[in-house]
């Protein structure tokens, strides 16, 4: 996820006692050596065609100015490189000045980052400029990156000497701990493949927080971080990040108590000057499965009233159950935005009171669970009413039937059983118009049809579309996957893509929570 | 000093007695903290048109995508700069990516390095691209600039924020120790000045040892350092520092046992693969100095076999008074490479000569003494008869009078007295053909100018060609200098030169011994 918004002299309301804690729960960071299992040099500057070289013949090799060397370490990493490195002819005379391009996919080997002109900053585009003044000698990196290809380009030495890479290797940094995986039995191959490429997904974005991705923006949005935590309770089960997470999210929020789409945790925590209202109400689900999975009462007690905050200022952007153009404008859904959005807005409020009852019941507040139940069930009826079009048997919102709409109509069982079977099957046809963008909502998508009872298509639909991004070379899953656009970017540039990312961990809990029998 | 030489396979001859001497004597060094005291904006990317700015609104300051903002330190400083960011607007979401140019001279500021095209590598423009992942923090580099600007440009920054510089300060280094300095009293105002930044380039040029210049080479050259060691005893009397770099030269050399034109210190001591004829003679001069300045009897038994080495080598190469093709292709003298050095190279071993007898009677090896004194006094003889015009009354070698011949003569004594002060007066006229390119050569000019009596002439060049830089902005003296011709450079292009050169150190010496009374 990432986005921009800009509130002027944005105060976050800070919360020490919550912000305290979780820093407490700051995880200690698990680490690997990892080092290159081939390479090859790119023969042209900016082209993808390649010379492959073997594993042994790397570290005799001599690199002069204008030439490459491309190690590739054969999966994808999250950490500091390491670079051993040595000289061929007379002793160094001048610093080596190399440039490191760091890439997750190999795609980006061959991307001129000049031509980038996106609106993310191309500050995120991993790319190192660094001269050596001593050689031999070890070159050490001090940022943290994702990759799993390194180019290194000689853009000029003295011509007494080229550079030898004698040894490289990358010390990987996460916080899950893969001893704690129980890996279930899948027989189907490529299912299987896809519940491994969800954990590997995972487990490069549990850092320090449950990072959107490893390469950009390496922070917590909510929205990712809750089916983080989904993924995480079948896997790694390190329910002390998750507690940390929401910890972070109630400790600083907008002055009016809302819960910000993302936070910053470095140098301190502090809450992002951007709000997504569907975001915000998944800091209630979030926190409600979190509980569910732990019983954790502290948690309970501190933040199970941020929860209800979120809830009542939805609700009070509600009126006769239409919601009004503050929220609709703050609601995300997918990164496709060609369409309007107060259906799906209605449906995440209708969905996320299912999560405030639940907690209300937890908190012992009886009252506010018999509230939220009264307030659901008059929302459902309004939805049905106003979206509902019993002639084409389907939701229409400003005029048009998008699938978001019809999934989030079912996620919040505005229509259920049959209907909602027969709505589903036809949410494939209704892509042509407006295109889902995301793994995120194609996520959604999937719970939706699980919820209509649609479990093999579900399980068809995820080896079509995670299964798509496997067949095309993922091993961690990406931030976006069109099988007929391999450039396609909510960022005006695929750059930036981010090819390990939270939003799309999630088939490895589905599959294993709805999918399989264990 | 910088030159390219390449011997395949060169394996320098190690002496690790010498070496461990060597290291043993590795000064520690001095530090201060110095701040900016102004800025200004470049108007545009590479022009010299600027925007000033005043130093209380430099930390209020904030620079946006492709704005710039440059430091200016009030003088050259050699050390480790650091810089306290902070930022404007919202909490930054992507990194701030800048790039940090260093300039000794304001002109560096404006130079675009992609038009670099000399024959010495462009890695030692002193250019850095970095990635700040997290602000408010504090930048620290770890590569060590020569320095007096620092032009700051903002790359890529995200909408949400802009970067300030709350603050900046450099920690410099140098080996020189200020507090040993007895300042002369020198009444004229522009001898004062020259003075005072003849010190001031030694010492910054004075690091782990006598670096010809802390921009580039940043290592120890022969033919600079005896300079350095000259200008050092009336000055910062460092003089083990002088002993550790004879003990270089001495430690590693070439197989032959031949002193190396210039050494490399780090990882290891090591000689380059680069003998420069008479640089490698100056070895002997600067022993020579040395050991009159110290009486150290351990250098004497350690080195002067070695410097021994250098004269038998020279004279090996000379017959009958003619140097063979080995030794006067060798030969430096200037950058200025359109003349014969025949002569030069004779004349050189003939100074050499001198130093070779005071140290063989120093050494007790009175049989060497007198039988340099042979040597020489033929070698003068046979300098007469080759090279002197005795109608046109000049030195003559390759068919050409240049000004390097006389003045190389005029120090080898093969003409004195009158004769001498005569000649070192048509020496400006011969410049029409022939120019001299370097301060090395000006050194000498005014060392042959001195030795044939003429004092007040010496005076007056040193305030016209050394004061000629101070009028141009220097507060320390450059590698090149030609008040005719600001881009003047032997390396293809002036952004490589060096503006705090060893080699341009010595009026400071030549003032306190020769020119003022104390």
């Amino acid at each position: 996820m990432a986005l921009i918004s800009i509130i002027k002299d944005f105060r976050p309301k800070i919360d020490y006692y919550l912000i305290s804690k979780a820093n407490e729960l700051t995880p200690t960071l698990k680490h690997k050596i990892k080092e290159p299992v081939g390479g090859f040099k790119l023969k042209e500057r900016y082209s993808q065609e390649k010379n492959d070289i073997e594993l042994e013949s790397l570290s005799k090799l001599s690199i002069g100015k204008g030439e490459n060397l491309c190690l590739d370490f054969g999966e994808h990493l999250v950490g500091y490189p390491t670079f051993e490195l040595s000289f061929s002819g007379s002793h160094p005379d001048a610093p080596a000045y190399i440039k490191l391009k760091f890439a997750e996919n190999f795609k980006e080997l061959s991307e001129n980052s000049s031509e980038y002109n996106g609106w993310l900053s191309s500050s995120w585009i991993q790319e190192e400029y660094v001269h050596v003044d001593i050689i031999p000698s070890r070159l050490v990196l001090h940022r943290r990156f994702a990759f799993r290809y390194v180019k290194i380009t000689m853009l000029d030495t003295s011509p007494k000497y080229k550079l030898i890479i004698n040894h490289a290797e990358c010390r990987t940094e996460s916080s899950a701990d893969w001893h704690r995986v129980k890996m279930p039995e899948i027989e189907d191959k490529m299912l299987s493949d896809i519940y491994n490429v969800s954990l590997k997904t995972l487990a490069n974005c549990m850092q320090e927080v449950m990072e959107d991705g490893p390469k950009r923006d390496r922070r917590l949005w909510v929205g990712d971080m809750r089916l983080q935590a989904l993924t995480n309770y079948i896997s790694f089960r390190n329910n002390n990040l998750v507690k940390r997470c929401l910890y972070i999210f109630g400790g600083s929020r907008f002055p009016d108590g809302r819960v910000s789409a993302n936070a910053f945790v470095k140098p301190n925590i502090e809450a992002d000057d951007t709000y997504l209202f569907d975001y915000a109400q998944m800091y209630v689900a979030c926190l409600e499965e979190y509980l569910e999975e732990t019983g954790d009462d502290e948690a309970l007690k501190d933040l199970s009233p941020i929860a209800f905050e979120q809830i009542e200022y939805g609700l009070s952007h509600i009126s006769n159950g239409l919601p009004d153009d503050e929220i609709v404008k703050a609601t995300f859904i997918d990164w496709n935005e060609k369409f309007d959005k107060s259906a799906c807005a209605l449906a995440v409020m209708i969905y996320s009171l299912d999560y405030g009852i639940s907690l209300a019941h937890r908190a012992g507040d009886e009252k506010r669970a018999e509230k939220y139940t009264e307030v659901q069930k008059h929302l459902r009826a309004k939805a049905r009413e106003l979206f509902w079009d019993n002639d084409k048997k389907v939701f229409v919102s400003g005029g048009q039937a998008v699938q978001a709409t019809q999934i989030w109509m079912v996620l919040a069982e505005v229509i259920t059983g049959k209907e909602a079977a027969e709505l589903m099957r036809k949410v494939p046809e209704l892509g042509k118009e407006v295109s889902m963008d995301t793994p995120y909502i194609h996520h959604y998508c999937v719970m939706a049809m699980i919820k209509a009872g649609l479990k093999d298509e579900a399980t068809e639909y995820i080896k079509w579309f995670w299964g798509g991004m496997i067949k095309a070379g993922a091993d961690t899953f990406w931030e976006c996957w069109d099988g007929k656009n391999e450039d396609v970017s909510p960022y005006g540039g695929s750059m930036l893509n981010s090819y390990c990312h939270a939003w799309s961990c999630t088939p490895a809990y589905i599959i294993k929570k709805y999918l399989i029998q264990n």
